[in-house]
């Protein structure tokens, strides 16, 4: 079927072997056969899309899973092998390997195995892409195989398609996304006036979010799929960990109640800018206009919204995470290869993540009232050269535990911080003040 | 180069040519050689975004227009080949036209004759992709070259790329758009206070809208993206002109103050559903609820919203017209094709559009008022079964030329016009009642 030569290494053979398989599948018209690993939630919504809606040039082959007996299903075809054994399904004839395990390890391993040996990898795996999707990248493109990842970003929203295939000649300078949808489900619920407590405990309880939820409040989920949308949209390469995410666990609901009189809400917002040869990247609760697209998202939804140079904005939103809308990014991409599609990539240049936004802030303290307090703070922010915006306080709250919103002229977060810092006899801080980026 | 094959036509033999040309090209990483057919506002910004970007693997080697003297820029490299003779650029070794001239003649033979040729063709020509796609694309796969209409529908959101690359592992049920960035800017700005007259009159001075605006207005903009969104994402081939669309030019000030009285505003919404082996579609003014995504597009923006079987909505938005943001599209098609990268090619079957939405109406009335007019007309719709949601009078209009609103419950369209014509002694109606569906 293909020449052997004699100067290749038996992986290059393999990765030969593999390509004219794929090549020769097309010729005749055979179906590439897909193996799933992971036959979880988006596994298990995969392979009932495939089922019932049977897409030419496409079959499941293979099911990988741990313990596969108590996954086996009666309406996936007999036809389909299960197993828990993945080098043997790594090994077997199979075109597309769907890594649906998440996470860096194993998942990582049989990602490289499978590109190594020249097949093609869809995968859901933020944080395998985040960290090592330039190397998995050029494993593909050396093994002749195809990398893709609609699915790691947004779910179901089909933003790294539109950005590779219809934004590919705008020159992107911003992105501005609601990624997770937990947090966004938990500060939409907030917004309405609960405390954050009981809404984290009804979203564990629907199922938005785990019995951990640090991944996502703590905003490491967020910061992953910046990652990778800095790397399509900014085109620049960055460690995620350079990213240092604010958690959303500081909000209260006297937050949103602030928020609202300032024509405000809070949403969790990953964000980057290029600014120079550096980029400025943030991921934490920020102050969004009720007017803006990123206040209109509630619940479990996701937005993006890129301004490009030329194109101005586009967002897109709907649900990004979900059994069924992230399958729906995975069989799109299976289409795709099955159609012979190839991904517009596009180089990216590694960065630094250095720079700050310069933007308006939002500090929110909780003191135990008496004379003096709001000389010292501003005082604290005049000697930084920082202006202020305006003062709110509500009546209506006790003396002992009383919350006061002051609001502050664009400034770098880290002058703001040195300026809290600063202020003197803290006695009469309750807590640290909770100081939020406003987006305007 | 390419051996000829004695069994071929002339026309295929040229097919093969170029085919062949464009494997070498890449082969030997030659740019591809790009025409662009058209220096209007497109084609001066598509020709500005490869100037000033050099994307790899494109090369502009040629500029066609009428007159072209009078539009020749001294920004464009010497290197360009300035014509007024399309066959002569036709004729040229070009791997790509551009085609941005818009409507059926002489657009079409110029893109037919490039596809026969097995060049490959990017447009943003609604009217032509709209009435004879299926055509053009059978025709490009005989030549062996590449059909791309990226800035067809919405300009520069990415929502062709989106459906094909991103949401077609989806069942697409319904699409609902505001397609037409005039009649956006007209009807947001007439939500502020203003009369049609006055507001079209600026739209036409700021370049939004044309000296006759019945293309936009009248909605034949909008039905034929809303025909190629069709193919696209409910998989049906229809005759853009089985759908007939209202136009937006009977609306006035006091429908937007009924529809906010109502919690909602108007829009031109292009709107598609499937309905067993027929679908329906309609394009024209709509009442939607203020809280709705459809409400949120202002001035020109554009805005789909797909509604899939396993992904549910998905929404994009930004600015669907314009010379950089379509330029943006037509450039991101460009550069897919440099990458090799194919459309996934969905089959769609042709289908009447036969079905009617079954929706709530708001019918406004405009009378000379005296006892007994609502009887009347609560009567003829009682006559056809048609349920009153409400009736709404507000004070302060003129006795001699009152508008008044009813609100019904969902029927169909169709029963509802003939309960309308069947209001005995009209005498008291100063024009036809307007009917608008509510989009709920």
């Amino acid at each position: 079927m293909f020449e052997v030569n004699e100067s290749l290494s038996p992986s290059q053979i393999s990765a030969q072997a593999a390509q004219e398989s794929r090549a020769e599948a097309r010729r005749l018209r055979r179906p590439l056969r897909v193996a799933l690993f992971g036959f979880g939630t988006v596994g298990s919504s995969v392979a009932r899309i495939l089922v019932e809606s049977r897409p030419a040039g496409l079959e499941l082959t293979h099911i990988f899973n741990r313990n596969v007996a108590r996954k086996r299903v009666d309406w996936v075809p007999a036809s389909v092998t299960w197993s828990e054994d993945a080098d043997a399904v790594l090994a077997a004839d199979v075109d597309i390997v769907v890594e649906l395990a998440g996470g860096l390890d194993p998942a990582g391993g049989w990602v490289r195995r499978a590109l190594g040996a020249g097949k093609s990898v869809v995968t859901a795996n933020k944080k395998l892409i985040a960290f090592q999707g330039v190397e998995l990248e050029r494993l593909a493109a050396s093994g002749g195989g195809h990398l893709k990842y609609g699915a790691a970003v947004a779910g179901g929203i089909p933003v790294i398609p539109g950005l590779e295939q219809g934004l590919a000649g705008d020159r992107i300078e911003r992105i501005e996304g609601i990624l997770n949808g937990t947090c966004n489900f938990i500060l939409s619920k907030m917004e309405e006036g609960s405390e954050y407590a009981p809404v984290l405990a009804e979203a564990q309880a629907k199922g938005f979010a785990e019995a951990d939820p640090t991944e996502d409040v703590g905003g490491f989920d967020a910061r992953a799929k910046l990652a990778i949308l800095m790397r399509l949209a900014l085109r620049v390469s960055v460690n995620p960990e350079e990213i240092v995410p604010q958690p959303i666990t500081a909000i209260t609901a006297v937050d949103f109640s602030y928020a609202r009189d300032l024509g405000c809400t809070i949403r969790q917002v990953a964000r980057a800018e290029r600014a120079g040869g550096k980029v400025a990247a943030t991921v934490g609760p920020t102050l969004v206009a009720l007017r803006s697209p990123l206040a209109w998202s509630r619940g479990t939804e996701n937005m993006v919204i890129f301004t490009g140079h030329y194109g101005g904005d586009v967002v897109f939103s709907g649900h990004g995470a979900g059994g069924h809308p992230t399958a729906v990014a995975v069989v799109s991409d299976l289409l795709a290869l099955a159609h012979g599609s190839r991904r517009v990539e596009l180089p990216s240049t590694p960065a630094e993540v250095g720079a700050e936004f310069e933007v308006p802030h939002y500090i929110r303290f909780l003191v135990k009232d008496r004379p003096g307090i709001v000389a010292d703070i501003t005082g604290a922010l005049a000697r930084e050269h920082i202006n202020i915006r305006a003062i709110v306080q509500t009546p209506g709250y006790p003396e002992h535990a009383l919350p006061f919103v002051v609001t502050v002229e664009p400034c770098k977060s880290s002058v703001l911080k040195r300026a809290l810092k600063s202020i003197p006899g803290k006695d009469y801080l309750l807590e640290e003040p909770l100081d939020l980026q406003i987006l305007e």
